[in-house]
């Protein structure tokens, strides 16, 4: 693949879904965050997966971010009337997909395996990986102890002040064997502006991906996910305030010092442009339209490959 | 209570639901066949319950005779996109139950305690007991090999030529713990117009089922599930004829002879009333409204009371 990004979700998702419309299909791999996975009623839920997997199949609800756009809620009505749990909601047709995949890892297939054959049957042209077919589960500590991460995110709606994380099975994980192929020849990897601490750190924390991505030669770029002091979606913000740290882009830079050879900057933080350890580009990062989405995934692309011509 | 009912599915729900509405709730228990059930995308589902209960709940879809009235089919659709297998029809609603039920297992109730909570949340006053808490699951026996129940039933369309039937995990099963209540000071015992082979038959295969219906000292009475020679639902009559046996109500009542203490023909078969081993009883047994359900429900009460006093 000629480029490679990491994401998490809902924020990952736009700069993803970009990427996939101003590259060829065959130019373009994403590796995605499985430490928000869990299993809930036996379904494995892989909900940063699925979020990509329908914003390129062109089959997500853009006003949740998650789930589909032509979606029924029958099922949850009829959990609510048997007195089940339903703090995750889970779609009609969304459960089709869970169903599935939940299938096909019981007969034995790997999640990347499951995930091509679900990508396929959608029409998506792209390569969507997971960053591992082995389970890691970001756990978020929290002062009262640690909760799951679906549980922290939906069902507690990230109130409780977050003290750390920890991404459960990381140690004895392996990257998805697909990596590798799509590691091939590349010539860039960027790091979409999702969460730091909850979608992507828990990509990186699989041995053997971070130096897999440094030995590819190809300059890592990350589109930072905070704009003059807050979170684009979600808790990062709030997760940085809680942790200590100044919820500010320079905060995120400092975080992925020593792995990004570039970072994207919005224009609202372009007074931070040449102070940071590593080249910057601004940019407008604000992505509300899908044009928004194209021209931040084209400047971002723009800036990579002057990063490795030596341009910058 | 006062009368416990044996019942399968569609055929055997109708006089089910007769029998509820001509008595009280805390007078009648009903004791449903599990060897239908099966694990279906990691769901146990459980065919003939659930449509005992959703007849029971007035939820069934009266047309179909299984399922629930109120469904849609979204989840089927989008499974189908998948490319998943979608020979078992699941509900969007219908979904719920399974997945409630599929949960309280996994988390440790018995199948008792998970009917017992799906019937309360859906307002159901009878009880409704499984068979057995173990797994007892049928296999069809036809002349390409053994073939499950459900995927006789409704992938291959009951097409296969049968030639018997096995109750896997029978003879290791035993009864629902809660048959002993339900047949505290039973008056009668009622066999409903059920297959007897695939419906009725695993029942009575459950170690100890048969001998605990007959302790009770209550008269048990079957009603013919065949009526002029046909099956009124399902393939009762087709089996016997690929069996080899005439499907005929007398044969039915030879199928039950040495268990039952009377039988009742339908007014077709009235030729054979008083020719039998048994005492029998001639009523409409065809159960087209909800009038004739309750008219079934009062003559074979009445019958069982007969029987009872020794007035027959």
């Amino acid at each position: 693949m000629a480029y490679v990004a990491l994401t998490g979700g809902i924020g990952g998702a736009k700069l993803a879904l970009g990427l996939a419309r101003v590259l060829a299909a065959e130019k373009i791999a994403f590796v995605v965050n499985t430490g928000d996975d869990f299993e809930h009623f036996g379904l494995h839920i892989s909900p940063d997966m699925d979020t990509l997997t329908y914003t390129l199949a062109g089959l997500s609800n853009p006003e949740a971010g998650w789930g589909r756009h032509d979606e029924s809620w029958q099922f949850m009505a009829a959990l609510d009337e048997l007195g089940s749990e339903t703090w995750f909601r889970l779609g009609d047709r969304d459960l089709a997909l869970h169903v599935t995949r939940t299938q096909m890892l019981s007969q034995g297939a790997t999640l990347t395996q499951a995930t091509r054959r679900i990508t396929d049957s959608l029409g998506v042209r792209q390569r969507i990986i997971p960053m591992s077919d082995d389970p890691v589960r970001t756990q978020v500590h929290t002062a009262s102890g640690p909760v799951a991460f679906q549980h922290y995110f939906v069902r507690d709606r990230c109130e409780p002040a977050v003290t750390g994380f920890e991404f459960a099975g990381a140690e004895t994980a392996t990257p998805s064997p697909d990596l590798a192929t799509c590691l091939e020849g590349c010539e860039g990897v960027i790091i979409c502006p999702s969460n730091p601490f909850v979608s992507v750190d828990p990509i990186l924390a699989v041995p053997g991906l971070r130096a897999a991505l440094q030995a590819s030669g190809a300059p890592l770029v990350a589109v930072s996910p905070i704009v003059g002091g807050a979170a684009i979606k979600g808790p990062t913000a709030k997760m940085m305030g809680e942790l200590g740290v100044p919820a500010s882009a320079a905060q995120v830079a400092a975080h992925y010092a020593g792995l990004i050879d570039g970072f994207i900057l919005d224009e609202r933080d372009a007074a931070l442009d040449g102070t940071l350890a590593m080249p910057t580009r601004v940019a407008q990062s604000l992505m509300v339209t899908l044009a928004d989405r194209e021209r931040l995934a084209a400047e971002t692309l723009e800036f990579v490959n002057a990063l490795r011509k030596g341009a910058v």
